[in-house]
């Protein structure tokens, strides 16, 4: 199987989990794309009823809505009962990195905000550890060359996220993105620790012990792993 | 003296600790409005020389550039070698409370960045503990009830900031500002910890171990005390 289907088969099995009578968290992305559209079928299809849908894009939003699924805001809803997104990379004690995309902040507050959540990959999103995948993060643009600088004095490899017009990336909150391209993650804990209290930075794609169940796409079919944490 | 002439006492002698050839951060408020004053009267009389200043808003740009000074952008110097900013209450640690003004996360980016820290206040600002002033919170529209009932749940007596209409306010970056009205703070660094951590607030009005200097306008003249850490 080539990526995209296996991306496909992970989305499409990751709605067995849906539970009808539920509040349903959307992550973004391309994997995400496939578990929303086969959503949309069982809803349409009266195998799943009841649900509510909270997005954390405006693309998971326009596509849930184009398909039926009732929407709310994050602020409407008491909790989120489970949230399925992807991840860009996992680690062999299921922490992970979010925000390739640049979503991260908003994806954030949906999976903290969760009673479960699940995340669906390819194979090629496992690692033994987390940080050949660039570590995002959004930071405030005044004194960002300050930021910029603390990072590098941190040996973090910091690199400003740029367009293809070579423009630095501006987040949904007109914040700048910088990824880490450190190669190796050896202390997540530590490392989102430090990220925590530094005042320009407002968010980082380290999403740390927050997954319950990781769906991996495989070329012999989905591996549920379940109830990591 | 009336609070305003011990707020333009403590600005004037501030300036007694500005050397030439030095960059300056510029804080905000109306007892560093005096301050800017008396450092535009000195730098034009030839006293002061060869200073940049860097603001923490654009009111003080403003005046400060109204006043002759050379001022620059806080990524363009290399560092601040003293900042000069009020504070809205100052415990008898000398941990302060900032952002009355809701525009702590400026502030606090050019406090963290600057090699010394004084803060001008008039004596109503001292405090044997923190927390009778309100602590200002930054925090992402985005799932904000979430984040208010996380703060209810903790005690800490959350209340949105509303203008005159009645409308959340709204921070330089699109944020809304919650205060805190907890009348006492027993815990600072542990209250920030936790701050630090949540995902939906993006900064938090207290400046813990950052200031040098307290210049306290008292009844009898400025008192200054120097080297608190």
């Amino acid at each position: 199987m080539n990526q995209d289907e296996l991306k496909k088969a992970v989305g499409i099995k990751s709605v067995d989990f849906i539970e009808s009578n539920t509040v349903v968290g959307l992550g973004t992305g391309s994997t995400v794309y496939y578990m929303i559209e086969e959503l949309g079928k069982r809803y349409q299809a009266g195998e799943i009823k009841n649900i509510v849908g909270v997005a954390t894009s405006s693309r998971s939003q326009k596509q849930a809505e184009g398909l039926g699924i009732p929407m709310k805001d994050l602020n409407d809803v008491d909790h989120i009962d489970l949230t399925i997104d992807g991840a860009d990379q996992i680690d062999k004690n299921f922490q992970g990195i979010k925000g390739g995309g640049a979503a991260h902040l908003l994806e954030k507050m949906v999976a903290t905000n969760s009673h479960k959540n699940i995340w669906i990959v390819d194979q090629s999103k496992m690692a033994d550890k987390l940080g050949s995948f660039p570590l995002p993060l959004e930071v405030i643009p005044f004194g960002c060359e300050k930021t910029f600088a603390d990072l590098q004095a941190e040996e973090l490899h910091p690199e400003f996220r740029l367009d293809d017009n070579g423009k630095r990336v501006l987040t949904h909150n007109k914040n700048y993105v910088i990824d880490l391209k450190m190669g190796e993650i050896n202390h997540p804990h530590l490392l989102a620790e430090w990220l925590d209290h530094q005042v320009g930075i407002v968010a980082h794609g380290l999403f740390l012990d927050l997954v319950n169940t990781v769906i991996v796409g495989r070329d012999d079919g989905p591996e549920v792993i379940k109830d990591v944490r």
